[in-house]
């Protein structure tokens, strides 16, 4: 599929300039008639019933569950249907039991949720230990590797800055936890169904997922990899409903993975949609995926780039989907208000829910930065009309 | 509305008698338009974004949570979106600080998911108190108020059994924990969209609700309410994006509720979905789905009763919604299987989640029951069929 066809399956594009993948991505037509068929034809609770709807719905969201795991490369128990990466990544903050003189090694630009459940260790005695991003928002293993010692307990990672779409070597960290011990978490939040990841060329244990952002699936999806060999460590935080073989009024007894991480009813029509996200994604092919991708970042990266009075952050041969950048003495949300209303550009602006990322390039003080990011449904003549309009509000008002 | 005006907006009851509404209910057709309009008009993240799309949807999430507040009688602050019941459950009992020799008052009668997740607190020295129902499954406000005592900390009920479908004093057992100054918790799961609930009225300081059940909203829904004077003692248990207002790399100030209980994209869809859901309630009328469902209760309990070699559990005087039964020597599944196979009746059979409950009941040996649960879309037709059914399969099988 091209691009003009996937366009043609996300009406919203006919009335917008839609920069703003890396918060979430429009759900294709063929995703919201999946859930439409669930909802109208077999609209049952799943693994419950012994009825032929409710057998339907099983196999369906099961379906996904594998399409899913093949995806990422990896088993379908080891995938656990969650709400949101932020979930994910809280799934194993809260389920790993960390004790007191442990410490956990995660980079300075890395969004709020995968900041701040470790921050939020601090009151057991984990120690968190910052590693700074060079000034292109990259970091270095060395860096890793100085921070780590025998008390590491886990080393969590983005794969993709959210705020300045630098990409990090993840597989060069998974090098280092491997050979210190520890436990290591990549959030995936902003390169899957954006580039292949493949969990276990990755070496990570965790990885948290999206599901509504670059895989093209619907809101209230997201998923934690979490692989067989530490599945045991990892305690169950939702339970309830399906989490469990056996109750007495003294005990219980969990149910085998994914199931026993996953109480309660599910959102089946959402996983329903995210299986069906990834045949679309299958049919677009990843490989063409990541050629517009990254081809598109650098020309949208360049053509920022070479206006007047702009700030870009980032260098072009570490940006993947993402660029973010400034206009001399324009907020950046007065930036992106003209932007939509004078051309119906849908940007993000602020800190991107990562302060200390925005301090770390020094846009703090200034708002943040405004960010563009793309997928595969974006043309080149929506970036020249980006840029364009830059350079029209940088000769007027910057 | 009428029950025919309903049917039409969901179009599997045209082909299937659907009794599982306890499990989840089909979604009608104006909730799911009001999805896809998320979908294909405006599909933008909540609370983040400068441009219009965004700010769209943002008022939208905003209208739902309004609204949603308005039908349980809370502030909009005091509803915490949610995946589901289970996780509703869950953000108590973690979210909650319980310390040894704390103890939690359950009945014996509850879903797993409000007797696990306070099962599991036993690790930390809290002390669980089963309090035992009596032979219809009622709870005797007087059995709670001989178990509480100066260290309970929570007492935790069903408004309505999942399993038998009997009604509990969840009022008077307010009062009750009013006096000992504990916190109260009531389960809505089943009761919620299918008679008025109040949560001022109930008396309680959390209600967890589901969004997919009685409400007539879509799966990947569901809310605590949490009263304003007791949020400060609630943990968040989501953190990350959305949760806080500053983060450094030492810490990080939490924002206020509910959001920053509400951690990552939420399940925006979803909620507008069952923003929607409720407007159709409403034009329904709560008072009719009353009168009906307790009409259709009556009916189905006693067309059930009056077949031979027939259990029903429960009194009719108690029940509501639910009817939970079994025909001497059928295992429950088999019986389920055979009302789908002859004549496309949708019941669910087992356990029902409710192990203890069952073993209360003298089910559990049997292989739990078979349970019929209805809403305002059945009709007396199609309990008359399921009676017929019934009395078919007990003459030839039983």
């Amino acid at each position: 599929m091209k691009t003009t066809d996937v366009r043609r399956d996300i009406p919203l594009l006919e009335d917008v300039i839609y920069l703003d993948a890396a918060s979430t991505t429009p759900t294709p037509r063929p995703v919201v008639d999946a859930m439409c068929d669930y909802f109208y034809n077999y609209n049952a609770n799943t693994g419950r019933g012994a009825y032929q709807m409710a057998i339907r719905a099983t196999e369906k969201m099961d379906q996904a569950r594998k399409k899913i795991a093949g995806f990422v490369n990896a088993y379908p128990d080891e995938i656990i249907f969650t709400k949101n990466t932020t979930e994910s990544i809280n799934m194993v903050a809260r389920g790993l039991e960390f004790e007191e003189g442990d410490n956990i090694v995660v980079p300075n630009i890395e969004h709020h949720s995968n900041m701040v459940p470790w921050l939020n260790l601090r009151s057991k005695g984990v120690e968190l230990r910052v590693v700074s991003a060079d000034e292109n928002g990259v970091i270095d293993p060395d860096s890793v590797e100085r921070a780590v010692d025998e008390n590491t307990r886990l080393i969590s990672i983005t794969h993709i800055s959210n705020s300045i779409g630098s990409v990090q070597p993840v597989e060069a960290i998974a090098q280092i936890a491997s050979e210190t011990g520890a436990l290591y978490l990549v959030d995936a939040a902003q390169s899957a169904g954006h580039m292949g990841v493949d969990v276990k060329k990755l070496g990570a244990d965790f990885v948290a997922f999206p599901g509504h952002k670059g895989f093209l699936g619907p809101v209230g999806t997201g998923f934690l990899y979490c692989a067989r060999n530490v599945q045991e460590k990892l305690q169950p935080l939702n339970l309830g409903g399906g989490t469990v073989d056996q109750v007495t009024e003294d005990n219980f007894e969990l149910t085998g993975a994914p199931y026993c991480f996953e109480g309660g009813t599910q959102n089946i029509a959402g996983f329903i949609g995210l299986g069906a996200a990834l045949d679309y994604l299958m049919r677009i092919g990843m490989s063409n995926v990541e050629r517009h991708s990254r081809e598109l970042t650098r020309f949208m990266y360049c053509e920022i780039h070479d206006l007047e009075k702009v700030t870009v952050y980032g260098s072009p041969e570490n940006i993947y989907g993402i660029v973010s950048f400034n206009i001399d003495n324009i907020n950046p949300h007065d930036l992106a208000k003209i932007l939509d209303e004078s051309r119906s550009i849908c940007v993000r602006s602020g800190f991107h829910c990562a302060i200390p990322s925005m301090k770390h390039i020094g846009a703090y003080e200034v708002g943040g930065t405004v960010r563009a990011s793309i997928h595969y449904y974006n043309t080149r003549e929506e970036i020249e009309i980006l840029a364009e309009t830059l350079k029209e509000v940088s000769k007027f008002l910057g």
